[in-house]
Parts: C-alpha cells; sequence; structure tokens
C-alpha cells in the first residue's frame, strides 16, 4: 500500500517535525538534537542522553528514517469484542474468535498490531478510552449488540471507528458486515424449496444482524405465501451457554416444526442435539441450517448445512476501511455478500 | 489484588519519580516541574507548557493521584502468536484462538488491556520490540515452536516473559502448559484397552509439546510390550492446510492402522474424513483421539474421544504467572492437569 511507503520527501519532512518535538520537549535548539542524535561531540555528553531518552521515551523512531511519525501513530488498532454485563460472557463464540483472528491477520500483514479489549455492551462509549489515551489510533467494534446510540455517539465524536454489523438507519458510523437480509433469505428458500412449511427460526431480532436475517426469512416465506408465524421465532442469544431447557420446551411444545433455520452454527448444532434427544430425525423429520459457517461446520454430526460468512475478507475490508478513515477519507457502510453451503443436515433438495 | 491497589506512600513515591523522570528530560529541576504541574505563577507559561506535555507524552497520569507510572505501564499485556514463515499459517486453529480468548478474558477481568501481534517465528526477538518501545510491559508468547533458544534469550535479557508450551531443559524462560506427557499416555493407554495393537501417532515432535505427547504415547506402548514403529509415526503441522493427500498415502500404505493418536482435534477430523474415503469405519476398524478438546468436539461426527486442555484456565494461569513475574517475584514453570473425555470415536471399552 501506498500509505506504507512515504516517499524520501516525507519521511525527511517526519524527521524534521519529530526533531523540533524533541528540541520543544527538551528545552534545546533542533540543531542540538540533531547532533545529539548523530552522535556530534559538540553537545555534552548530558544534553546527548537526555535527548537520546527522550527519542525512545516518545518512541520516535528518528534514527530508522524508514519509519516516521505518522505511522508510529498509525502502527496500533483497537478491537473492542462488547459483553452484556448480565451474561459476562467470555469470547466462546468460533465466530466472533474467528473474525478477531482475522482482523490480526489483516493487521500482521501490515505490519501493524492489535489492542484487544473487551467493554461492557451497556457503556460502549468506554471503547473511545483506547483512542483518547493515545494508545490506539483506530477503534473495530466487533458487533453491534443493542447499542446503536452509543456508536452513533463514538462517530458524532469524530472517532475513526468502523463496526462488524448491519447497516441501520439513522447510523453515523461506518459498518462492514454480511449481507444478512440474504443469508436469511437463502436459508429459508433452500428449507421451503425441501418442501418444509413449519420453519422454526432461532436468534434473538434485538440484535440488528438477527433482525435481518430476520427479514430475509419473512421475505422468502411471503414470496411462498405463507405468512410468518411468531410462535415458530424463539429469541435465542449468541451463548453457548444458552438454556437447554429453553430450546427442548420450545421444540417440544411445537412437534409441527420440519425445520430450522438457526442464526449461528452453534445454535444449530444444539438445536440438532436437542432434537434428537426427543426422537426427531436430522434432516429426515426436521432439516436444519445454520449461520456463519464455521470451519467445523463440514466435520458435524450431521455435516451442517450454513450460511457463509467471509470471514477472512470481513478482517481485510474492516482493516482497510478503519485505515481509509484515519488517513482523512469518508467512507461508506459495506455489505459482504454471503452464501449457503448445503451439506446433510439440510441437503440439496 | 493488592497490587492494583498501591499504598498512598507508594504512591506518593511514585509520584516523585515520574517528576524526576520529567525533570530530567525537560533539562529543569524537579521542584519546576512540581510548580509547573500545580500551575504555579513561578513558572513561566512556555516551560509549563512544555512540562505538560512531556507528561501527557510519557502518558504520565501525574495529576490524577489515583494512578502511579507502574500501573500505567502495567496494563498492557503484549500477546503474541508466532507464524511460521514458510506457510506464513494464519491464526486458524481453534485451540489457539480459544487461549487468546481465554487470556482476553482474564486479562479483562483484571482491567487491563492485550496487544495482539503475530511474529515470524524463525525472528521470535522481534517480539521484545513491544517492551523495549513500552507498549507493554510483559509478553505472553503462544507455542515454543522450535525457538527455544531465541525464548531463552529474551529471558536472558530479564524480561517478563511467559510462554505458553512444554518445559524443557536448560530453559531460563518461565512456561505454562498441560501435560502432554500425560496426555498422550492417557490417549494411548486407552487405545491399547480397546484392544488396539497398530496405534498410528499423527504430530511434528521436532515441536516441544508433540514430543512430550509422543513419550507419554511411547510409555503406553512399552508398558504393553510393544515397541514404538517410526514407520506409524507422520510429521503432521498444526495446520488447517495440512496435505490431505499426504495423510492419505499415510493411512493407505499402512492399511494394518487400528487406531489413530492425533495431536489436534482438527488433525483427528481430517484423519478421520481420509479413513472414510478409504472404506475404513470410525471407530469400529480404526478408533481415534483427538487432543485439545475444543468445544465442538461434542458435536463432531462421530463426537470425538480428546484429551482435554483447561483452556479457561491456562489464560488465568498464564496471566497471574506474567504479572508476579513484572512485580518482581520468581516463579516457576507449571504444568496444568488434562484428561481423556471418552466419546464415541473411541468409546470407552
Amino acid at each position: 500500500m501506498a500509505r506504507t511507503e512515504p516517499t524520501d520527501k516525507g519521511r525527511e519532512q517526519q524527521r524534521r517535525l519529530q526533531m523540533a518535538d524533541i528540541a520543544r520537549l527538551a528545552g534545546v535548539s533542533v540543531s542540538t538534537v540533531s547532533r545529539a542524535l548523530s552522535g556530534s561531540s559538540l553537545v555534552n555528553e548530558q544534553t546527548r542522553q537526555r535527548v537520546a531518552e527522550l527519542a525512545r521515551s516518545l518512541n520516535y523512531a528518528v534514527n530508522l528514517g524508514a519509519q516516521n511519525l505518522r505511522l508510529q501513530k498509525n502502527r496500533t488498532v483497537a478491537v473492542v469484542v462488547p459483553y452484556e454485563a448480565g451474561s459476562r460472557q467470555h469470547i466462546s463464540d468460533p465466530f466472533f474468535l474467528s473474525i478477531v483472528g482475522a482482523i490480526a491477520d489483516a493487521l500482521t500483514d501490515l505490519g501493524m498490531d492489535m489492542l484487544l479489549s473487551r467493554v461492557d455492551a451497556e457503556h460502549l462509549g468506554q471503547a473511545a478510552q483506547v483512542l483518547d489515551s493515545g494508545k490506539a489510533s483506530g477503534l473495530l467494534v466487533i458487533g453491534q449488540w443493542r447499542h446503536h446510540d452509543q456508536l452513533n455517539a463514538l462517530a458524532a465524536r469524530r472517532l475513526p471507528v468502523v463496526v462488524w454489523g448491519a447497516q441501520l438507519p439513522q447510523q453515523l458510523y461506518c459498518s462492514v458486515g454480511g449481507d444478512n437480509r440474504l443469508g436469511g433469505r437463502l436459508a429459508a428458500q433452500h428449507l421451503l424449496q425441501l418442501g418444509r412449511r413449519q420453519i422454526a427460526f432461532l436468534g434473538d431480532a434485538a440484535l440488528p444482524e438477527v433482525l435481518h436475517r430476520r427479514d430475509g426469512y419473512w421475505e422468502a416465506l411471503r414470496e411462498a405465501g405463507l405468512q410468518p408465524a411468531p410462535e415458530l421465532e424463539l429469541a435465542a442469544p449468541f451463548e453457548v451457554s444458552f438454556a437447554q431447557q429453553t430450546l427442548e420446551r420450545f421444540l417440544r411444545q411445537h412437534p409441527q416444526i420440519d425445520a430450522v433455520l438457526a442464526c449461528s452454527d452453534l445454535l444449530a448444532l444444539q438445536a440438532i442435539q436437542v432434537l434428537r434427544s426427543l426422537g426427531r430425525r436430522v434432516p429426515e423429520d426436521v432439516a436444519v441450517t445454520g449461520y456463519d459457517d464455521i470451519p467445523l461446520a463440514a466435520y458435524c454430526d450431521p455435516p451442517l448445512s450454513s450460511v457463509h460468512q467471509p470471514v477472512a475478507e470481513a478482517g481485510a475490508v474492516l482493516v482497510r476501511t478503519l485505515l481509509q478513515l484515519m488517513d482523512g477519507h469518508s467512507v461508506v457502510p459495506q455489505t459482504l455478500p454471503v452464501h449457503l453451503v448445503l451439506r446433510a443436515s439440510a441437503p440439496a433438495g
């Protein structure tokens, strides 16, 4: 990328800027700093050491030449994975971990570091502390949860923030996310093509991404001449600890269910386990689709049909978009394509 | 924790230390710094601004009182996941991701941040840059790979470093790891109890953790009166991209194999897929054990018997040990217990 290769001229300019900073802080002239850094005997040893220590302390790579101040500042990006205060849910969902891994890979490719922290989703504003303190110069937030307004408040402060999630009305911040409406629609259309008519939806539509997936599911139902049935929707959260009893009660109370559209692969796997415990076969009695297409989906029992999210690409696009924002360019929300991968849990018709 | 609550006396000491630093760097007296920071009119405006900017630049919370230099320095821990230069392998193994997640959780519980970076395993010394630059005040390295000597060199510099991995002879650095010898032994003993005698070992013994697992496997074989057979060992790396052809050739060339002891769950799942493609049933013809017991092991086809590594505990112990080291305490390598979880791929006998 052009921005990681400043011109010689730009480099020289940065170098002079840095020396001016050091001179100002040390209370000496720029030429003294220059002499001190070049080891000139015209500068006394005490001043030379003082300037060298300042240069080090301020993390200026004055003598490296190839690096510049702006680059130094830009080398760390903060990644925040919010947690719900109630559950204090740990980073356990393999999809969240994969996104974090993909961002780490994208940053590594650019020689940048990643500051990973977790913030109570009720107080997303705290995420700005890493920027205010200068520890990082850009912020990626993984997931919107229920906190669209707080994210808007961060963006209103003109902080460089990009959010993994859905694009919503009245959105001030930039988001990058999968095409959730398409994903929900593709899964539902496939289940309908398999002749299923009582399709349960597992996911909490209070979360924007899930809301859009449900929109897609509704669209597909209506196109097939069916009406969405609220009693077939279960607001299951993205948590490994999601109460198996709730899922069991739901599936037991609705024996007419002949398909399950789950909003994560983990939820799909839990549903399959409960369905089997109730004596129902997958996919013969109940076809099941997951969401995310985690790497292990192919090895599951049965192998899981799932909406594929482009994780590696997501990491690269999140980082690229944030760098553009940090560079003062305007950016627009991006929606990445998804596709349905068919395996045995809801096989090709 | 006591260390995050310094006494008033300690706080005052730290405060004085900070002012001495600033005074030295600004080339003024400590009393001038003190006056400048308290806004005294005895200090001229230019010097006052210079001192304030230095205090800010050095990230000293001089006026906050409640915070001290040491605390500031200690709030960020660097986590390095080395990659092999040849493959430039991305963070994809679910076990590595889980360890990173567990460390993030442990640091969050302490209100600390995590700086995640990846470093070429051939140049692990580069990992020290985050400490030298002051970006982080402690370092966790995930995995030793083949670079015991480089890790020793970091420890010889008296840098606060803790490594996830095996305990080796002539080790200067502190390691925390699972009991790999026990893990290899438990898996092999179980396969032997199932009556299997031609037990293949999948894992690259050039990696210290795998070496110890193989030691355990050898011990179990010898106890059963069997000799380790080098032709039944395949140096398979921890990579998703591990060539399926190599695995297929290996399993095809050794049709006598009646069990597979794999050094990761991912390797076990790949082996199961290849075995089935060769018309062999799991576990009837070939019993398979994995390693790590990732959360999805229970959902695999068939559900995977696996050596359980205590990931959440590992995150907490790594962080606790590093904090002790950063606090100047001496620490000793720790080995965490593992146990074998039995599922259908190598069921109870």
